[in-house]
């Protein structure tokens, strides 16, 4: 019997998601104004077969300090769904995952530019539904309430029908374009959705045809109950942030399972982990180059993150010390505080490396030789914890690769990825069925 | 003296401006989900050395008969955000130019596209600003109250105001990216807008460094007198429609007048009044070209659009005679029912030629051959009607190389037209500006 297959994500920002990567030894500091260097990125992991280009994005410069600001390349970013066209073009079968927001634009718009980058990709768009909590976005949108989290929901659910409602205006088959008769569609084939709504009026149709896709793929990382459910409700792809693999395993079941209760096919939704991956000849070289990274975020940001990890202002302890013993204990922050203490007592770390990984990226990663990485993930894969992973890269270019050269190869040999792409479009890659248009059948 | 130089943009829809195109012998029928066309067409406008390949839109299927909806090809059409960027990739040189309205989209992600577009493109990206009044659109956006046309435009100019001020949220030189130090940007560099307004509320700053050329190409249409008065304030490139050369001269001498009395240099203000361009060998064939075009309007189409114009039900009227002499002076048509009759007369046409006229493409045509179009085009430039032309051809990709490859020689032998790119983005081409931020002294 063939081997479950692993599932790659690339998971990106265009300058890494780590905020000291841009300062790493080779690596591209003007990489979030360099269009070839995301190019490149994106020939290499289609070199590596990955099935997507997963583009994360923000709608606001964070608020943070400035003496933190200051220091991080994240603040600007290209804007996904007009840089995702452009990677199109220099790439043939990599899939192309958009973030966009269910809070601030117009259903119309998002079915039409998914639907657009979809056709101008022969079928390799994703959608990533966020809803956006952040409320520095919301300043910008005009937006000073804070929408409440569960009506958040309820608008995503709603957004999510009528943006699929509006990619099944046309079907399939629906232009004729017979230049005898002068005919260019079949009226028949034609369909107006008229939704009305709790939160939205959309007549259509879209002035857009069916994507090659049927719809593009919906992609989503909610974590929160509701997130959860709108997930197995909706999601072909869930973006999770397991960082063991029994928290994986449990969210797996969880998802899965609610699939299943909503009558779909759990199969039919991919649950891909976050994971940054750090790769060296030995474990040494891996745990160095980590330690490395962290060591360039810069001290005083650093400590900043700690702090609000902890819940306890963290400037006043010893640098090159481990945390002290005496940490009160809030209420407000219990879970985080828990999270500190017990990472520090693992990996033996001091105030200062706690900081770097605190102000660098704290998440799940998988940091040793390639062949260790390959266990790991083809344990994750055989223990349902996850379909694969949505890859995240230390540092750029060199991150990537890493990754391609040699993990790779090694996934390749352990019979668990793809030696070539099996379809022409992002769902065909990943095993997924094209929706039927609503209006069929 | 060097003479006075002639702008050239493209009016483009994916399928012609010309509502039968399509269906003209050699055309491209599926030119609205033929990427690979409208790659080649951006390519040959290149080598025609266009300023820019200008991207019209609708935001709705349009409202008419199903029998004339179903022959048009224009029901469909890629979204100008996400088209341009792949043009951009297969292009060098030429300007690009989105439609995007201020009444459906928050200026927050205009800015944001807009200046990405630019980034992507090198410096080649220009927003053409429309308020958008159809209420078609307007039901797609959960709006049933049509904006009153004064509101429109205050609110376009606010919006206008919002997206340049995003624009310059970061200084050109904000980008410090010091490896050692570790600090990304100068804090003294970033800009909060915090827009307070009737229409919006933008706080900022945007998420994306300043474009390439500063501020994208404003460009603007409206013809009302609030929409001089918008285009005169803020516009670098208008797009008019003035259909005789007394027309033209009267809007340009008014537009420029009003751009020197806002404070403004006039030279910086770029007039294109479209023109549809059909050349032929000789006048006889470019004539018969466009007869041929017309001709395959099909006739209950042409005749319901004629009859919209005319005021009057024109179904009952001989399809091969002229014009009835007894058709009713109705008050609500009085302007559109001398402009069929004066066609008319002129042209000596038929109700069956009147109908594929105004079925197909009814406004401002330059119809001959090469010499006489590039006379035509330069009595334009000299007589102070136009600084060019947006140039819509009948019909593609043939209109497109007709154009080309004998119109420009024309123009470049008249010495009004550049023989190779002057500069590196849109606005050096068209000899405009770069804006300042408005927070430089």
């Amino acid at each position: 019997m063939a081997k479950k297959q692993l599932r790659l994500g690339a998971f990106m920002r265009p300058v890494s998601i780590h905020t000291a990567a841009w300062r790493y030894p080779g690596g591209t500091p003007d990489a979030n104004f360099n269009l070839r260097a995301l190019i490149a990125y994106a020939q290499k992991l289609e070199e590596g077969l990955f099935d997507a280009f997963f583009m994360a994005d923000h709608l606001a410069v964070l608020n943070m300090p400035m003496d933190a600001l200051k220091r991080s390349a994240t603040a600007t970013s290209f804007d996904p769904l007009t840089l995702l066209p452009a990677l199109a073009m220099h790439t043939r079968h990599l899939g192309l995952i958009a973030t966009a927001s269910t809070t601030f634009e117009p259903p119309y718009m998002i079915a039409r530019r998914f639907a657009s980058l979809d056709h101008i990709s022969g079928g390799r768009a994703g959608w990533n539904i966020v809803t956006t909590s952040n409320p520095d976005a919301a300043l910008n949108f005009g937006m000073t309430d804070h929408m409440d989290h569960a009506e958040r929901y309820r608008r995503a659910r709603e957004f999510y029908e009528v943006v699929t409602g509006l990619w099944d205006s046309w079907d399939d088959d629906a232009f004729i374009r017979d230049v005898e008769s002068g005919v260019f569609f079949d009226p028949a084939k034609l369909h107006v959705l008229d939704h009305k709504g709790d939160f939205f009026q959309v007549r259509g149709p879209l002035n857009i045809a069916r994507p090659v896709q049927g719809w593009p793929l919906i992609v989503q990382a909610g974590a929160s109950d509701d997130g959860r459910q709108l997930a197995a409700e909706t999601a072909e792809m869930v973006f999770s942030s397991g960082r063991t693999i029994q928290d994986a395993q449990a969210l797996y079941a969880d998802i899965k399972g609610r699939a299943a209760k909503a009558g779909r096919n759990p199969d039919h939704i991919k649950i891909l982990p976050g994971a940054l991956v750090v790769v060296g000849r030995t474990d040494a070289e891996a745990q160095e180059k980590r330690a490395l990274l962290d060591s360039l975020v810069h001290y005083d940001s650093g400590i900043a993150s700690l702090s609000i990890a902890l819940g306890s202002d963290a400037s006043g302890f010893d640098p090159d010390q481990p945390l002290p013993a005496d940490i009160p204990d809030t209420n407000a922050s219990k879970s985080g505080r828990e999270r500190v203490l017990k990472l520090a007592a693992e990996e033996n770390l001091t105030v200062r490396q706690l900081a770097g990984r605190f102000g660098g990226y704290a998440g799940h990663a998988l940091v040793g030789t390639a062949e260790a990485i390959a266990d790991e993930m083809q344990a994750w894969l055989d223990g349902e914890a996850s379909d694969g992973f949505n890859v995240m890269f230390p540092y750029l270019p060199a991150g990537i690769d890493d990754f391609v050269d040699q993990v790779v190869p090694a996934l390749q040999r352990r019979g668990i990825f793809r030696t070539r792409y099996e379809g022409q479009t992002l769902r065909e890659n990943l095993g997924l069925p094209r929706p039927e248009s609503r209006y069929r059948g």
